[in-house]
């Protein structure tokens, strides 16, 4: 099950091809398959992949100003679904509507409300505004997992798992694990979810600080961040050297990262992310140089999550074993389910 | 649900090798492989591609004579599917038989009856006389499809599809799917079906056309063609420049076509084609480019219909929108359910 | 459904890799993913290859010392199963452990046993001693299938497919299929099964016969064999000049084999064979020549059984036609119907 009422990452803005260029964006999310594209003021429209006649991709057809028109037969659709013209047909019938979702572009995301129109609520946005300040440098990234995103997000929500499954790229030392991390609640305004703080000291710099800068000796790491949902990761983590005095942050490596997770099926999922540094803090190549350590060390998060879930499906009924390491995983999990469980009771059934 | 009293094409007469080759031609068929192969006085036998004893297919053994032994524990064959040999076995049991197909071939096809045997009715074969007309000239084509044939039926009952789907191939004008077919039905003798004329002034010649002659202006065109059970397409289609005075076909290109569909898997299709001009029009350079040309633009189907059928499958359920221009689509769904239905009833049940 | 009360193959003692060798063994059985490692003393460990706290896999982690860790969050577990580290976890709970099964090398092959651990029973393992016997050369072979294991198990129970799958290879003439087996069950002590016994006198030499010896005429050849539960074939074969004497041994060519069946998942499984030649009869280019042929033959038994599994998949209810040379194959399924009944009612309904 996935939740509805909210906002989830479609695609980066660059990947909307502009008005004037032909190709059509298409991305399928909660198994619906969606085509963006931008109208001639610049807007958005977000429509169901799936012409309403005969369900052919509306993707396979071409965009005429600021509507679409189907290439099977060739209904043509304004930004609002509505059918405005269907070759052959007198009268076009009031139900030839594709169906529309709201859309909006905030910090370089473009996000997608999936659940009824009318309750789209731009304070459920998360704040990823790392994504677009220019005090902090990234590349942005996308991946396609083909598990199920609540594994990867068990994943985002224990970095305990730095110390090993990352042992020789971001984590670098067991003491990641061994660190107990602090977990509240956050209640909003904004997405629910929870602030995790994990504090590691005096341990080796990883392999994004060294990017940035030389360290002699041990660091002092952070990793502060907040899982929000329907799934995503804003975060602030760096390192000190363990030496300097307390609030000395003139030798920190000091990062930023937004990450999102996007369900596709009940099996795949898309994967954004950023990882920023500081734009003082060095060039074009530092911000290349993250980014393939980044993508580097995510290739190692799927090659475990893909074999977990190889193993998960050759006995899919077999209970896990929470431990106390899974404090993050269990209340995002059961935050998840209280609010599916909203969801599915509906606002007729609160109110009575 | 398939219709099952009724003759389906497994192959093109070529396909089926020669008495004295050792090759066996297998292919299935309502999900029902089945081997195709010629005695020595030049009957065909069809037998289902299936070993009564442990399932492996005959195909895998070899032809002896008019009989087939089956490579795995040897057992003989004879044309009506009667175990004639069993190595190892002294007295054959009764039950040691293969089911036979009825098989004829007619004008190139090879058809198989997929019902109860006595009930094989050869009026109920197609008027597929094009195929084998020396006035006309064609290359046979054969596309394997990974759709349900519904879904290409479907494609071939309503032409609007050419103004859009094949836009710079056969189609080349938006009147295509402006033109009102006439649809009529076809209830016998021979397979029931409807019969659908689509007439269409004053645009440009297809590309076929153009293969066959030099055009200076606009044709007018025709598409007239029957559809009939359980899923054949006969056609004779053309143009003539739209100057020409009413009759004069001097000018004309004038095209017949044979098409038929061949469920293999609840998934998957056997698409059996031709596109043929008249003897009197040009060469084996003319034959060939007309093929090629059908071919290419078949490819569009291939690639409209598996993108259709791929959106279908993310959400198989949601029901289709039926338009004005469905009415051959819903008129032949409905002829199929109806004979369905006889069938599921079955002749006691229609006499009781 | 499979038996669980006894020994499988999961491995040739060479695929394990040494206790110095990081690298970690795993396969399937039975649906269950197992790693199998050498402790520092040289003894084995079997163990399930899921980590009891989220499944991530085990082989994805490392070996230390005579304990596995977990790639994934660091639970390090010892020989018994039991979880003895779990990073950032004060109190480790009882339940964190890792199935573990009963494991044994016995004449180079490694079997698990995937029944309860109390009753593992040592003497259900297979008479494989021709696996390792000075007096015997062979090279170890493994292939793996793609189709349930019980048409593997049909094919060895019923060697008249020798004369049709392996006509040009193992077989070399019809007769063989002619013979009659001698069938009689094998009740223990060792594990239950069949001997089967089949004599074809006066037919040519096969093809594993003339990699031994030259032949100027026919031979008398002998198939003498046990197929016990779950599913070992054990044999003594071979062929000697049809002209010789009774009882002649001395330009006989003798072999022995041990081949084994180890359901993978509902439709794949490990085969691990062997086919031995004396080692007075020739050097390393005779045992590798009889491994090549053999290999050659067993594809050409991976050919028609997929092509029989494909099939059976177009219509998995459609029954057999058993025939009297089906005697093995009948009765082996019923006695593995049998013991998979009482295996079914278990011990306390046995005693009731």
């Amino acid at each position: 099950m996935w939740l509805r009422d909210c906002w989830y990452v479609i695609a980066w803005d660059h990947e909307v091809p502009a008005a004037s260029d032909p190709a059509i964006f298409t991305r399928t999310v909660l198994s619906e398959p969606i085509v963006v594209y931008r109208k001639e003021d610049g807007g958005l429209v977000a429509m169901e992949d799936r012409c309403c006649h005969r369900h052919a991709p509306l993707s396979k057809g071409r965009k005429e100003g600021d509507c679409i028109r189907c290439g099977y037969h060739g209904l043509k659709f304004d930004p609002q679904g509505a059918c405005v013209e269907a070759p052959g047909i007198p009268i076009i019938p009031a139900k030839a509507r594709v169906k529309t979702y709201p859309v909006v572009i905030k910090n370089k995301w473009v996000f997608v409300w999936m659940g009824e129109q009318e309750k789209a609520d731009h304070s459920l946005l998360p704040a990823n505004g790392w994504c677009d300040d220019p005090e902090w440098r990234y590349l942005p990234g996308y991946m396609r997992y083909e598990v199920p995103w609540l594994l990867i997000a068990d994943n985002l929500l224990d970095f305990s798992h730095l110390s090993y499954v990352h042992e020789k790229t971001l984590g670098g030392s067991p003491r990641i694990a061994l660190a107990v991390p602090d977990i509240t609640p956050l209640e909003g305004p904004g997405p629910e979810g929870l602030r995790i703080v994990r504090k590691v000291p005096d341990v080796p710099p990883s392999s994004l600080h060294k990017k940035v800068r030389t360290f002699d000796g041990n660091v002092d790491r952070w990793f502060n961040y907040d899982f929000v949902l329907p799934g995503t990761l804003l975060m602030y983590s760096g390192g000190r050297p363990s030496e300097d005095v307390d609030g000395d942050m003139r030798r920190a490596v000091q990062l930023t990262s937004c990450q999102t997770l996007t369900p596709e099926t009940d099996t795949s999922t898309h994967y954004f992310f950023q990882n920023a540094h500081q734009s003082t803090d060095g060039d074009d190549s530092v911000t290349q140089a993250i980014y393939q350590a980044l993508v580097d060390a995510f290739h190692e998060d799927v090659d475990m999550i893909s074999a977990q879930f190889r193993t998960i499906q050759l006995d899919p009924a077999r209970p896990m074993l929470p431990l106390a390491i899974d404090a993050g995983v269990v209340r995002f999990r059961r935050l998840l389910e209280r609010k599916l469980a909203a969801e599915r009771a509906g606002p007729a059934r609160q109110a009575a």
